[in-house]
């Protein structure tokens, strides 16, 4: 029998990038590519405790249909916590719990965007939302990335001269895969900017509880006072990404679709892992617990650093990250960073070629990102070293 | 500021049925209208020594990212089961751990369906996946239900005269909302039209194994030989609806896209979810549950059909019904359906109008569902008078 593909899953071709990383997970490589938490950050302790409790106590709440909407006291909690905490959530705005943050920019997408339409994003950006927002045909258009986050004045002539722009989607805190934090005058500029061209913006925050320096800046979010941000948080990077509970919060209408939208995609998240995260950031010292996890995220950046500094210097170089959990690195010109991420596999050492969180695959890019979270301190070194030796002989060659 | 919501989302409207149920959970009613499990339904023990151990063993399993096909021996032990059991998945085939079968409504339709193009199904059918594919805009056509199931003849003309039919929606199997089983000879014919045409078709199964009276039939799928048949389980009835575990078998082909499709939507199921259904079908004794669940649901459908007995005849009748959790009751001649449906629900006893299951909520229509697994025996009695009394006046009152 011959399958009628939709047009959108026609598009949707395997990449080449995740041809060079199928392997990436063969036992014996060395995984600086992934981008889990690492093993000794979950708090399975208290999820223990937290789990043993709640299907003793309420077993038929965890298990029987819940509300599409979430889990009505951990909706309540977390407004009440992002709220004062981070300024997130204003009169006009509504939550939605959802299964991990990827689904918030799934149905922003459905519930915003027709086929053909424009989404804005920084070059590079999270090659999983870029999916996302290619599996409704988004036409993406990427905008560069500075030290200090997205070229606004960049941003300012494509929101002139692109037709049909439905959100702006920004990752301000470590981004993924760059590192780079976009600082407040660029996130009041951004703001500013898509409010007055009528444009959504679609703050994704996973790491913003990760970072081990500097001062933490306001999210966009915080600086809304006309609903034009959608906020997307996440307990992934912060409790358990196979929980798969993440959130929205933004405008009520908005908002509105969305649950509509969920309701025909998977009726409602886990019940157990939406209670078990209330009653973690309830029934435990949360702060104390993200506070661990900044202590174990930089440690292993100091890590990744030392040995950066050791094996990279002077081919390598990288850009500066206060938090999250990756380092984003440059070859020198004429080394090929395609070659040079396939030499270090053989080698086992697995990176992720910069190309993959490109809007086109195809140009140029020289950068390469490594996660510091997922491997050993020895695998971390060891990994380096590698990645300093394969550029070393790469750039002799020539 | 205004939302430019996509076409899809400007035309899910929010439907007159709803509306009407929007209380009917207020507390106080009798309900009648939901299709949750019996609490009593849930091997809350088994469920609660499975997550125990889990979280004791493999904690870091079930808390970290997981592959978007799903848990690696849950998908193993279900193609096994489901092919030993009941036949179902051969050699093409490929297993999917989906978030609820919903999930796969939803995947199966963003794969195969372009906007505008024709979904065929019975008519009534479950509301819920009617408007996932509305989601899409896909054109629903509603093929009438016969006594032994769809009516073949009218299914054949639809398949003849239909343009762009991507796949025929079924639910063989106590369907909802009618109850009805379709006949083995049927369901030959039914795969027989189908693979002719070259049109997919899409078997829902939620309730096969909640059998009580009769004999099993063979699935559809296991009739399958040629790839046509995409079939969609669930834990969701047998084990917990608030779980979401559900699976697609099918076509290697078509799940392949499907996979990339999920891997937009949540990235993967729920780990622990998986790995508790997983835990609980090969440490217990499943099979002896399923019974368990079969004798409860036999006893409460006695309750319903003696009350009905007693309060509906001779005014309201039913459809005979073998499993599953809904019966079919039709007024007769005469008695307006919505009017009967709010003046019983102003004396508390929730039922859904038959409408809300219908392609066309505007058709004429004098059946609404009743849920007997909810409520309990008491609240089955008392609903199922109030519903004969109601019918009774309304008679009267002509």
């Amino acid at each position: 029998m011959k399958y009628p593909f939709s047009d959108r899953v026609k598009s949707l071709k395997p990449s080449a990038i995740r041809e060079i990383l199928k392997n990436s997970s063969a036992p014996g490589l060395i995984p600086l590519s992934a981008g889990n938490p690492a093993p000794d950050a979950f708090p399975y302790e208290a999820i223990r405790k937290a789990s043993a409790q709640l299907l003793q106590d309420t077993p038929i709440e965890a298990l029987q249909y819940g509300v599409t909407e979430g889990y009505a006291p951990l909706r309540e909690h977390l407004k009440g916590y992002m709220s004062q905490k981070h300024g997130v959530g204003g009169e006009g705005d509504d939550i939605l719990i959802t299964s991990g943050a990827q689904q918030v920019m799934d149905l922003l997408t459905k519930t915003l965007l027709n086929e053909g339409d424009t989404v804005l994003c920084e070059s590079p950006s999270f090659i999983g939302s870029l999916n996302t927002f290619r599996s409704y045909r988004a036409r993406l258009v990427g905008i560069p990335m500075e030290e200090d986050g997205i070229d606004t004045a960049k941003l300012e002539e494509a929101l002139k001269s692109e037709k049909n722009v439905k959100y702006l989607y920004t990752i301000p805190n470590f981004q993924n895969p760059s590192g780079i934090t976009m600082s407040l005058e660029k996130r009041k500029k951004v703001y500013e900017l898509c409010r007055a061209y009528e444009v959504m913006i679609l703050e994704d925050n996973p790491y913003g509880d990760l970072r081990f320096a500097g001062e933490d800046l306001p999210s966009i979010k915080s600086l809304d006072t006309e609903g034009v941000v959608m906020y997307a948080g996440s307990f992934s990077k912060v409790v358990s990404p196979g929980m798969r509970v993440g959130y929205a919060i933004g405008p009520q209408a908005v908002i509105q679709k969305m649950v509509v939208c969920k309701q025909g995609e998977d009726v409602h998240s886990n019940m157990w892992a939406q209670i078990v995260c209330h009653r973690f950031m309830t029934g435990f010292d949360y702060e104390a617990h993200l506070e661990t996890l900044r202590a174990i995220y930089r440690r292993k950046s100091t890590v990744l650093v030392d040995a950066m500094e050791e094996y990279f210097k002077p081919l390598i170089t990288w850009s500066r990250f206060e938090g999250g959990l990756f380092a984003w690195c440059t070859l020198p010109d004429g080394i090929n960073m395609l070659d040079f991420v396939k030499r270090a596999m053989e080698r086992k050492a697995c990176v992720v070629p910069g190309t993959a969180f490109l809007t086109d695959e195809t140009e140029p890019c020289r950068s390469f990102r490594i996660n510091f979270s997922t491997p050993t301190d020895e695998q971390l070194r060891e990994g380096v070293r590698i990645l300093g030796e394969v550029a070393k002989e790469m750039s002799h060659v020539q």
